[in-house]
């Protein structure tokens, strides 16, 4: 569910300043409770075989039946690599090792950090999960640079090719100027 | 306000599993909200003027008078680096300058998520913000080892000492084995 389906599905929560606070929180109006909301964390990967990237086709909305990274929210007491693995077993059911942390993007919108790794498959062996209607590792030439997903993938895509040769860096941030919307 | 407390506060919302869903939820026994959690994030910096390091000893709780780096909850529509620099400035009254990204700690006890920058001041103006009971720029050899508030404060320290003459790394992760509990 997205934030804004979240939204939607609440219907006797209003949005409030509760007493002592200093900023407007959603409040249920039968109990009182107070929902606090905070960014959401997106851990995924570009995961490679030899020169090869792995994808994945969504099966799922938003974007559904365009290519994007194995990624996905990161759950409750879980660390961000270990959600980033799980992902990649989820979607593309890949064992994955993850080798360092490639960017940290932010796409304010919609209140979200996305940490991805670059990692690697130790064997071609993957299929698709029931989020992904299709999986496939692909040529940097090959890539279906028209039928990505979402921009973010097409900075991970950048950023992965542009360090692939590095042992150590700073990880990248969203290019300038670039904010995540599509 | 924690997690706990913010478990404690609700007083009608029960944990069950909703339809279509393949996970125990929260959700409100009134009127039927799912109230999805994740973890969070806490963006803070390690800042420096010179060879000096900032710290704040806590006027809040947890651990309230003990010594901590400016960090805190990132908010909605924020990016991590804004939300570092606004913490900096509610907790010390410094304008930092971020300079890279030290580490990503994770907490998965209490579902946290740290991103730590090295950061630096341009001129040592400072106070204590509401949440500080005093702010103080410390030599190495005068870091006030034993009142520091978090185990991930010891680690940030240790990894900015670790890299302070790198210009590009890997960011830091948990220690090996540590798992931020205090």
């Amino acid at each position: 569910m997205t934030t804004d389906e979240n939204y939607k599905a609440k219907r006797k929560f209003e949005r409030r300043v509760p007493r002592g606070d200093d900023q407007e929180r959603l409040v249920c109006s039968d109990c009182g409770f107070i929902q606090y909301e905070n960014p959401k964390v997106v851990v995924g990967s570009v995961v490679t075989f030899g020169d090869r990237i792995l994808l994945c086709r969504r099966a799922i909305g938003p974007r559904i039946g365009y290519w994007t990274l194995p990624a996905g929210y990161m759950e409750l007491n879980e660390d961000p690599e270990t959600g980033a693995r799980r992902e990649a077993w989820e979607e593309a059911r890949a064992a994955i090792q993850i080798e360092r942390l490639l960017a940290v993007y932010s796409i304010p919108r919609i209140s979200q950090v996305q940490l991805i790794y670059r990692a690697s498959l130790a064997e071609p062996s993957f299929e698709a999960g029931p989020e992904s209607q299709e999986v496939a590792l692909f040529d940097w030439s090959e890539v279906p640079w028209k039928e990505i997903a979402f921009p973010s993938v097409h900075w991970a895509l950048g950023h992965y090719r542009e360090s692939r040769d590095q042992e150590s860096f700073t990880p990248f941030s969203n290019p300038e100027g670039e904010t995540g919307v599509y």
